[in-house]
């Protein structure tokens, strides 16, 4: 039984599937909400970062605010207000997450593009092809949907190392590794160690200080050249004219990027040009609205308790 | 302890990997094991299928043959001799097999091709694609191959159902269907119940009588227009005319086939020329020695003790 005298929480959405959200939340009877349209009266919001970035100065006394998005950088900025509390999307992508990159892993351990070409070329030719089995994965950040790759990693018989500040939250990964305290040439000694002998190669790492360029050149000659590369997480962890330059000169088999530092990446950028490159559009991993909204109702009770939230960001961290 | 004054066994080796088979099964060191050349003085034999039928009539005593290949059409043939105990290769393909359908699943889901023409037109096309999580996957044939993809599907979240004779060996099938012994149309009416709504449907049926194009035009006809078709399983089990005239009018989104009733495809076949079918040449799953030796090892304890081995073929049932 809730109390019917309680003030009811004004929720703002702002996601350009507003309706579909509305429809959803409403249908979903929570107790003591109100969707509302005007802007300053809202104590919660739910949307897009962009959106609410625009929002935010608007807003008299907001206390909870959940993004759509796993990435929240326009709200961590330091120049912005931080007096609520900012929850962002995990657990959700996880499994968007493994069919992108496991759907490309195997696109190009299966040569089928190469195997099109022997199709169209009218030959039965059994070419031979790889495996996932037995090959090495590399993590780059495991949190949830790094733990969630190593899961898939595994069922497909692989061996998963995983590299992180500290953390090590998944028992599929094989082995962590993480930054060193000890004195090296760049301070990178345990990255380098992290890359060595890696098959696959997989960044889920989010934009952050810490994170710029940590995909350099050294990193890059120091993966063996059969390696492929899949960037799922944040433009920014990648040298882009460093990756042109290992892919032209054949040190990596092939990259996948989902992410750019600068998007929509700029018409004279040289990715355009560079081979064995394969590029998606921010698209790797949805926010589906269906899965936003339980995430949503899940909080919002945990919320109306006065109990912590799920997937709290910390704005000094910045995720 | 064995005992050294017991007979030798004498194995025959018969496939084109033969040094490679030789030198892994020396260094396990079986007990009284010798490798030999001689055909006709063999006790146990291991490799191709055809190589063996070829080799049959020359044999004085075989008594255990093994398989390097799961499918043994020539040595269940009536007209040949069995007088020995026949085991195939099972176990060691449900990995392979789940790479090579998942990853076609992933490849058409995530509309790569499409993708690496939208990079190819230097567009930032945030274009949507689709998952495997929700889906639902049929998979006609439920032995060790096909258990091992309801449990690649359950990892991604799909749901599974499974079309055979009577067992139900996997517990990650949803729902089982077997041949109805309703009187009905065609005597086939659950296996058109089961083709109804699915999104995926795959064929791991073995070569026998009874699979003979069990996916005639009654059952393309009874699946969604979106659903795509995966045969790595047997060529024999299609109606390939009713395939091609389910794929040039649109009634399957695409096929993958692996296999097909004459290998290699004749020049003239009419699937060299049919819209959105992908082939393959018998490559989806490769006996490769490292799985196989295991397997004839284990095997070998048994047969040493005089237990019964693993993986026997019926000769009747023709798998």
């Amino acid at each position: 039984m809730h109390d019917y005298n309680q003030l009811m929480h004004k929720l703002l959405i702002l996601t350009s599937d507003k309706d579909e959200y509305k429809r959803m939340i409403e249908s979903a009877q929570l107790p003591d909400l109100e969707i509302i349209t005007e802007t300053a009266e809202c104590d919660i919001v739910l949307g897009e970062p962009k959106a609410i970035w625009d929002a935010l100065p608007r807003l008299h006394q907001p206390k909870w605010i959940q993004s759509i998005y796993a990435g929240v950088e326009p709200l961590v900025d330091p120049t912005q207000r931080r007096d609520y509390i900012l929850t962002n999307a995990r657990g959700v992508f996880g499994e968007l997450m493994s069919e992108y990159v496991f759907g490309y892993l195997l696109f190009l351990e299966k040569k089928m593009l190469e195997r099109i070409q022997v199709q169209q070329s009218r030959k039965w030719q059994r070419s031979e092809s790889g495996l996932l089995r037995g090959k090495t994965i590399g993590l780059l950040g495991v949190g949830s949907i790094g733990a969630h790759l190593a899961g898939t990693a595994k069922h497909f018989g692989m061996n998963v190392v995983g590299y992180t500040r500290g953390s090590e939250i998944s028992s599929q990964v094989d082995r962590y590794y993480h930054p060193s305290s000890q004195p090296s040439p760049n301070g990178r000694w345990s990255l380098l160690e992290f890359a060595k002998g890696l098959d696959y190669f997989v960044s889920v790492l989010p934009r952050t200080q810490e994170t710029n360029k940590l995909v350099d050149e050294a990193l890059l000659n120091t993966l063996p050249d059969h390696t492929v590369f899949i960037n799922v997480g944040r433009g920014n962890s990648v040298d882009e004219p460093a990756l042109v330059k290992a892919l032209n000169e054949g040190k990596l088999a092939a990259a996948v990027l989902d992410v750019f530092d600068r998007e929509p990446l700029p018409a004279e950028h040289p990715f355009w040009n560079t081979p064995n490159l394969y590029m998606t559009f921010h698209t790797s991993a949805i926010s589906y609205p269906e899965d936003i909204t339980k995430l949503f109702i899940e909080n919002y009770h945990l919320f109306i308790k006065g109990k912590p939230l799920k997937y709290v960001v910390g704005f000094e961290r910045g995720y």
